[in-house]
């Protein structure tokens, strides 16, 4: 498999608006995005941070992965996305190493990007999702 | 303040090669360099991932501060860095605007490059470093 660069960070955080301000007012970054995935229960705001994205997810629903995220580990990173050429592929060659999967096939996530998690019980405790490469 | 790019991102381990091999057998990144930094009590490994690197980081001192991360939050995301132009300049600039820093002044950190902490009680949850940009 190959990752060309990581596509973006998810943060998981209690409140989006306020999560914004921080991140345009303290480091001078700009929201160019705020989207909502009702597949993943999150309302997301999207930076751009030289290749990679810094994605803000607030939960849409108390029963989602990011309230159940915040519960257990408080506000924070959730998880780490590679850019990868081919998605399909390198679900089927990490799951062929023994890596256990969240999504077998890719799904759309926001932006439009076909995304695809792989279970943090087998990657060293991190969450990490693999996104199509669109460059 | 400018942010160019994310410099790196900090991932806390408790065996640095076990989870080379992982990174390297699994996701096909390369580890380019194996470095400790005394000052931070932990041997850190490096990859190149686009733009930025991962960082593993392995505590050398059951007393450093990525033990105490691992024990409270167990293996996963330590911090976030992100390369600014000016590091004196963008300390001055948050703290000014009420950010609570661990590092008033740049120090060095791993791979010669200056850095500073600020406090992850005033930044959302999440341990942010500044990096002078290289580049």
């Amino acid at each position: 498999m190959e990752i060309s660069h990581i596509e973006h960070i998810g943060i998981a955080v209690k409140n989006l608006d306020e999560s914004i301000k921080y991140y345009e007012n303290i480091l001078g970054l700009k929201c160019y995005a705020v989207e909502e995935v009702p597949d993943q229960k999150v309302k997301t705001a999207f930076f751009k941070v030289g290749d990679t994205k810094i994605e803000l997810l607030e939960s849409t629903n108390p029963e989602g992965p990011i309230s159940k995220f915040i519960e257990k580990k408080g506000e924070g990173i959730h998880h780490l996305a590679f850019a990868v050429k081919d998605i399909s592929g390198s679900l089927k060659e990490v799951e062929g190493k023994g890596i256990q999967l969240i999504d077998k096939e890719p799904r759309k996530g926001a932006e439009g990007l076909n995304i695809a998690f792989l279970h943090p019980k087998s990657t060293m405790g991190i969450l990490i999702e693999f996104c199509s490469d669109k460059k």
